[in-house]
């Protein structure tokens, strides 16, 4: 049986759309001997990881913390805890993870409104506004960083439409956080969430939340009980928050022991270096890319830095090219998703997997493969 | 800021209801370089752990996995994933994860009928037999080991009641699991769910659950949907089981690794064998406990091996005792939970927290302490 073998598995140079490549540090995190989850060493580190959630999310909010499970957890954690049912939500989808948050809506007995673009492209601001002048929904909801797609939505002004018609804002920002600019409060966000395995280089499985004093106040006010126990955050919040932190559920030690350190690196590298540098590594394989006949697949202006949706070449196989980088190579890049399945490849340039050598790499593989 | 220095925590022997003490080789598996979470390879590693996890559920189950989220998430997945609205379900409580039991129940929409015992005692088979006369649940749900008292609770019968009455049988093994007989198979268990930070001895964060073909059936035939898009087992099981795996989550893979090591680690000694030692490890404890003048909360032939509570003897004072244990002597136990607060300690000898020299260290220092 194959269990009965230590692990050996390949040294793989992640390229793909997360988990990105793990810097050291933050493997060895993960081999320090566990402290109890109630131990106050470990309260002590919960509280450095609520610090540095806030200095990358550019925001003061009071409840920034991590849910114990990855970034699809605390999608719907922020979604179920701030609707009840009869309650309307205006999603904004223009591609898979859109979708999600639509489906997500149902399970709440929400009422779903929505806004689709057609897949790659961003959503128009003006298309919300129209829906807004006849829906007053409790929130309008968006992807930052599509990352079936690539595509960087603008936010600000959607933002402020969903303001000005009485909405609370809520922002999927799973692949952008820590990859590009995201600024929490000064954008208006009320709700917030992301995963660790993306621009953020940890593994994955945690996804860090934060919530405005008006998402709050909205949680706080709830008349019926969320429909998740695990992701109650009446309760959550116990745990995470206050002088005496109240027993929920066993929060990942280890896991929480690499995002510290995930953070740590972060914050050395500063935050606005780390978007640059996301963003010049972009250039540079875009650059390759194109010399090489490649196209993109989002236009200019909207494309994302950490995730690169590129046409597949005709005459070159799918499956047959991404395979041969993973075997020949150890590279992995990311399939097309959905409608865009043996259409498109997407290369994440994320993290620790954001870098000259990287690009390089990559570069010279494809260049191998497909002349 | 605290989180500008490196981590430093102290090295803990964990004594307290899990986490409990990680082998050095759990450790190092969670510092191998990760492979993307649907890299062939990995998927591998997803192969080997759920055969490993049907070993030690001792069960045929092809629904056999893994939920990417503590035991609270494998609770929550299995009791929403088998009832909808309208539904019946009697559990049976005990302590804290009954209570937590009931609550998800009503959170599902379901009725819900009850059966309590004191804290500290068992459920009687024969209460649940007097509900079952005027009553079909849909399901009946037990905590194995009530990790909030200490109770190690006979299944067998109460199984083939709730098999008698046309009821699915939903157990929670969290804390038994790998740390005393479960037959998964034999005693009818129709759903069950554990942790990885208790016997198993691996990083909390996961949650191995396991279903019978009865219980995939019931799954497979609601007619609304599981209120959590992300414990959806519909949709979770296509990334876990069949030739082609669909992506759904992005699963934990650090996680992953350590949990594959510990199962091989837990197969390697044996799983009869590893039930013995934590049978010979508490009687150690009883003994030196004992002979201190320590009385147990729970009467003999119910109590679980791996969960010692302990009365706090009158002029001990409860915070005092165990900061000195943890500041002095390293030693994590655990508080008594809800009603038990002050009153009683718990004492965890799980996994690799279950040997010979774990109780030595503990009754040395209590020994000191209190006398």
């Amino acid at each position: 049986m194959s269990y009965q073998s230590e692990q050996n598995t390949s040294t793989r140079i992640l390229m793909g759309p997360g988990p990105s490549d793990v810097h050291p540090r933050v493997l060895k995190a993960m081999s320090i001997p566990l402290v109890g989850h109630l131990d106050p060493e470990f309260v002590e580190i919960m509280d450095d990881i609520k610090e540095m959630a806030r200095l990358t999310y550019k925001s003061k909010n009071e409840m920034t913390f991590v849910v114990s499970a990855p970034g699809s957890a605390g999608m719907e954690t922020c979604l179920i805890n701030l609707l009840e049912p009869g309650d309307e939500a205006l999603i904004c989808s223009h591609g898979v993870f859109g979708s999600r948050m639509a489906d997500i809506v149902g399970r709440c007995g929400a009422k779903l409104r929505l806004v689709e673009a057609e897949w790659g492209r961003h959503i128009d601001p003006d298309r919300v506004r129209d829906v807004l002048k006849d829906s007053r929904p409790k929130l309008v909801a968006i992807v930052h960083a599509e990352t079936s797609t690539g595509v960087l939505q603008p936010l600000e002004e959607i933002g402020k439409l969903a303001h000005e018609a009485g909405a609370l804002f809520l922002v999927d920002a799973v692949t952008s956080y820590c990859g590009t600019e995201l600024l929490v409060d000064e954008w208006g966000i009320d709700a917030v969430y992301s995963g660790t395995q993306k621009c953020l280089s940890a593994p994955p499985g945690l996804s860090p939340i934060s919530m405005s004093p008006r998402a709050v106040e909205v949680i706080t006010n709830r008349k019926t009980k969320v429909q998740s126990w695990f992701l109650d955050l009446s309760m959550v919040k116990n745990y995470w928050e206050g002088a005496k932190r109240t027993y929920h559920h066993t929060a990942p030690v280890s896991a929480m022991y690499a995002l510290r350190e995930a953070y740590r690196l972060v914050l050395e590298e500063g935050l606005e270096a780390r978007w640059e540098r996301h963003w010049e590594n972009h250039r540079r394989l875009r650059q390759g890319m194109e010399a090489m006949g490649f196209e993109f697949l989002v236009e200019e202006g909207y494309r994302l830095p950490m995730l690169n949706a590129v046409k597949i070449p005709g005459g070159v196989d799918d499956a047959v090219a991404r395979s041969r980088l993973l075997n020949e190579y150890n590279i992995e890049i990311g399939a097309g998703l959905a409608k865009f399945a043996g259409k498109v490849w997407r290369i994440g340039l994320m993290g620790e997997s954001s870098s000259e050598n990287h690009v390089n790499i990559l570069l010279s593989a494809l260049d191998e493969i497909i002349n």
